[in-house]
C-alpha cells in the first residue's frame, strides 16, 4: 500500500487527498498542518470579519472529525521541517519542539502562500495586520472588540482589499483604500476599476489610487500613514493586501526548481523535478491555457485543480494532467459582483494574439420584469482566428454575473469562434434572461465589429 | 437588391430580419403581421397577467417605431392569405378585407404556434381561456378585472400552466391545476416535477394528477368541470393550457411538407421543400443535437436561432446552418427555478444510448455565507463513452441555477467527457460558489458511479 504524505491541509492538500482515497481506498494518506485550522475557507475570512459568518469555526469546509472520517489521518500543529529525498522522509516538529519522522512513498507539497510584507517602515507597528489565515483573522477581529477603531486604512485594492473594505465598513469604520495602480481591482480592466471605485465611494469608502506608501508610524493611539503625492492620514488601523508569495523554503532547501515569483515548477503531472514529490496550489507555478506559458496565480480553484491531479497521479499510474488556468476570478464587493476569465486585451496582445476587445451593457433579464439590472459585458476575441480569448461583466449580486462569466470560461476552454457562440442553446425564462442571453448578445455585438 | 418578405413578427421573423439587415443593410424587409403585436414576448404574458408587468405594452421586445427604425417595413393587421411560389408573390389581406400582392425574392415563415384545443365539450364556454398570444392575455385579465373570479382552474402542468398559477395567486384567485400526465411540469423527471408539486401545494394550489378533464358545464356564474376518476370541481375560471400545435396552414397549402406533429420539415439551412421559402420558429420542425434527429421543440431561444438562419441565408449565399437544440429551458415558479438540458434519463435510452444518472445535492454557495440554499441536480452519461448528455437542476431563485445550466448546455454542445468536466476554470466567490462549483460536484459524483 503507497504511502502518501501531504504537506499543508488547505486547498491543494485536501483535495489531492481526498482524491487518492477515491481511487484506492487503501491509501490512508497523512495531512501535515502547521496550524489547526486544516481545510478551512481563507477566502471567508473577510466574511468572518464582517460578522456575516458568527464565528470563524464555521468557514472549516470539512471539521476535522469529517477529515478523519474520510480516512485521511491528521498530524496538527506540526511543521514540516525537512525532507530527505533519497530515503523518502519526512521530519515534522510539533510545538513543544518533538520531532517524528515520516515515510512516504509519495509527497505532496501543499505550502500556499504567504501575505506580501512589503518594505514599509512601521508595517511591524500594532494595529497593522495582514491576511492570510486564520489567526490573522481573529487578531483583526480581536483588535476592533478591544480597541473599537473609528478608521482603517487598507493597503493594496486587489480581491482581499476590495473584499476588506466592504467587511470593515459593515464593522462601523470609515474605510480609505490607497492602491499604487491607476484603478482598484487591477485585475480588470481600469475602466471597470473605475466602475468599482465609484460603487466604492457611493458606499462611504475614501479610494485613493497612483500613491505608493512610504511610511507607518504611530502617534498615541493612532497611526499616521504617509505616502507619495503628500499622502498621510491619521488612522486607527491597517491592513496591507499587496498580494502574496509562495511558500516554498522547506521544498527549495532540497533542491526544488523555482520558476515565476519564486514559485515551485511543476509539469503538468504536478511533479516536481525531485522523484516522488508533486506540488499543488498557491507554491506552485501554473499553466495558463491560453498563454501556453506558466504564470504565477494563486487561486483556490486552481489549488483544488492541481491537488486532485497530484492526489490521482500519487496514488495511481500517474498520469493526469492538470488542463490549465484560464484566469477565472470573481468577487462580490456589496452589491456589485465583477468576474473575469481568459485574456484581456493587453494580455492577449502580450500573448501574441490580435486582440479585438468590445463592451456590451444590456439588462440582465427581460426588462419588464422588475427589477432587472444592468450588466456590463467586456469580449477579447483574436482577430485573426475569431476565437474568444476573454471576458470581463460586472453587474448587480444575484443576477448571475459569476455562471454567465463560466458560460464563457467553458466557451473558451473549448476554443470557440465568435460566430459559433451563437449556437450555445442558453437557457431562458423572462425573470431570468432573454431569448439570447446577455453574453450572446455581447459575442453578436463583437461579431459585427470584427 | 434582395426582397425579403416575412410572414409573423414575433421571434423567429424579428430575429430573421434583423440579420438579414446585418449582413446586407441595402436591404429592407417586409414583415407581415396578423395582429397589432409585432416583436411581443409572448413568454411574458403571464407576468401581465399577474400584474408584476402593469401593462401589456412593456412586454414588446421593440416598438414598432424601433422596428421602422432598425429597417424593416412593418405590415401590420394583415393576413397572409396565399402564396404563388412559382410567381413569387405572397397575398395579403387586411382587417376590412382588401387585399395586396406583395413580390418577394425569399420568403420566411415564422406563423408560430396555436395553443392545442382539446375536444373538451364545454371548452368555448365563457370563462374558459387559452393563452398564447396578447388578445388571450387581454382577454384574461379583463375577466378577472370584470368579473372578480375567486377560483380558478388551470388545465394541463406544463409551462404556461405553471407560470399562470403563479400569476392567478397573485390576483387572489385559489387555483387548482389538473394535469393528466404523473406530475407536474413533465419537461423533467417525476420526481423533479414532485418537488415543483410540493412547493405548489405550500403556496395554497391544490394539485390533481392522472386525471383527465372530460366535460365543462355552465351552472349560474360557476363552470363545473368533471373529469376521471370522479373529479369534479365548481371554478370561476378555466384556463386550459395543453401545449401548442404548429400554425402551418400556409405553408401546406402551398405543398411544404411537414413532419413531427404536423410542423413543417425544413434543413438545417431552414430552408423548406418549396424553393426560396424557409420557414423558422414554432411552425417548423427542430433538429436535436444529441439525438440527431428532428423533432417538435416551439420555444423562443429556439425561434431566434433559427430566425438568424434563416435570415442569414435569405440575404446572403445561404450556406448558415442550425446547429441544433439541446432542449435547454428554464422556468421559476414562485421562487423556484427549474431548468434541464441535453437528455434525460429515458430520453437518453431512446435515442440509443447507455445512460446512468445520479442525483447531487449541495448548496448554491458557501454554507457559512448566509443565506444559501440548496440546489438539486441530476446529471446523465452516457456509459459507454463517459459524455454528458443531460442535466437537470432544481433551486431557488436568485441562486443562479438558469446559468449553472448553461454551464452544462456549453459542455453538451462540446461533447464533453464526464472526467473532462472537472478541467473547467468555474469562477468562485464565497457568496457565490464553491472552489468546485456545484456542477462539477454533481458531475465528479456521477463519475465515481460509472
Amino acid at each position: 500500500m503507497k504511502n502518501i504524505v501531504i504537506i499543508g491541509g488547505s486547498d491543494a492538500g485536501i483535495s489531492a487527498a481526498l482524491r487518492a482515497r477515491e481511487l484506492n481506498p487503501e491509501i490512508r494518506p497523512t495531512m501535515i498542518v502547521a496550524d489547526n485550522f486544516p481545510n478551512f475557507s481563507i477566502c471567508g475570512l473577510p466574511y468572518f470579519i464582517s460578522h456575516e459568518v458568527a464565528d470563524w469555526r464555521n468557514l472549516a469546509h470539512r471539521t476535522k472529525d469529517e477529515i478523519e472520517k474520510a480516512g485521511i489521518d491528521l498530524l496538527l500543529e506540526h511543521a514540516a521541517q525537512s525532507i530527505n529525498a533519497q530515503s523518502r522522509q519526512l521530519t515534522v516538529v510539533d510545538t513543544s519542539g518533538s520531532r517524528k519522522i515520516l515515510e512516504y512513498d509519495k509527497l505532496i507539497i501543499g505550502t500556499g502562500a504567504l501575505s506580501v510584507k512589503p518594505q514599509i517602515p512601521g508595517s511591524d507597528l500594532p494595529g497593522v495586520f495582514f491576511l492570510r489565515w486564520v489567526p490573522e483573522s481573529i487578531a483583526i477581529d480581536d483588535f476592533i472588540e478591544k480597541h473599537d477603531p473609528q478608521t482603517a486604512l487598507i493597503i493594496g485594492a486587489g480581491y482581499i482589499g476590495m473584499e476588506m473594505s466592504e467587511a470593515l465598513v459593515k464593522r462601523g469604520l470609515k474605510v480609505t483604500i490607497v492602491e499604487f495602480l491607476e484603478s482598484v481591482l487591477p485585475s480588470v480592466d481600469v475602466d471597470l476599476g473605475n466602475k468599482v471605485r465609484d460603487m466604492l465611494v457611493q458606499n462611504g469608502i475614501d479610494v485613493n489610487n497612483n500613491i505608493s506608501i512610504e511610511s507607518i508610524n504611530k502617534d498615541g493611539n493612532k497611526l499616521i500613514v504617509k505616502g507619495t503625492k503628500g499622502f498621510e492620514i491619521s488612522t486607527d488601523m491597517v491592513l496591507v493586501s499587496v498580494g502574496s508569495v509562495p511558500n516554498t523554503v522547506l521544498g527549495r532547501s532540497i533542491g526544488i526548481t523555482t520558476g515565476m515569483k519564486g514559485a515551485f515548477k511543476v509539469n503538468l503531472k504536478m511533479e516536481t523535478n525531485i522523484p516522488d514529490i508533486y506540488a499543488a496550489g498557491d507554491c506552485v507555478e501554473t499553466w495558463h491555457r491560453i498563454l501556453q506559458k506558466y504564470i504565477y496565480l494563486p487561486l483556490g480553484t486552481v489549488a483544488h485543480k492541481q491537488g486532485r491531479i497530484a492526489g490521482e497521479n500519487a496514488a495511481g499510474g500517474g498520469n493526469s494532467e492538470f488542463a490549465g488556468s484560464l484566469g477565472t476570478q470573481s468577487v462580490k464587493i456589496f452589491d456589485t459582483v465583477v468576474a473575469r476569465t481568459g485574456l484581456n486585451d493587453k494580455e492577449a496582445a502580450q500573448g501574441g494574439y490580435m486582440p479585438l476587445s468590445t463592451d456590451f451593457e444590456t439588462w440582465d433579464h427581460k426588462v419588464y420584469y422588475p427589477p432587472a439590472e444592468k450588466l456590463f459585458i467586456r469580449v477579447t476575441a483574436d482577430k485573426k482566428t475569431k476565437r474568444i480569448l476573454g471576458a470581463q461583466m460586472l453587474g448587480a449580486y444575484k443576477t448571475e454575473v459569476s455562471k454567465r462569466i463560466d458560460i464563457f470560461s467553458t466557451a473558451i476552454y473549448h476554443e470557440v469562434t465568435v460566430d459559433e457562440f451563437s449556437n450555445y442553446d442558453l437557457s431562458y425564462t423572462p425573470p431570468l434572461s432573454s431569448p439570447w442571453d446577455p453574453v450572446q448578445m455581447a459575442v453578436q455585438n463583437l461579431e459585427k465589429a470584427l
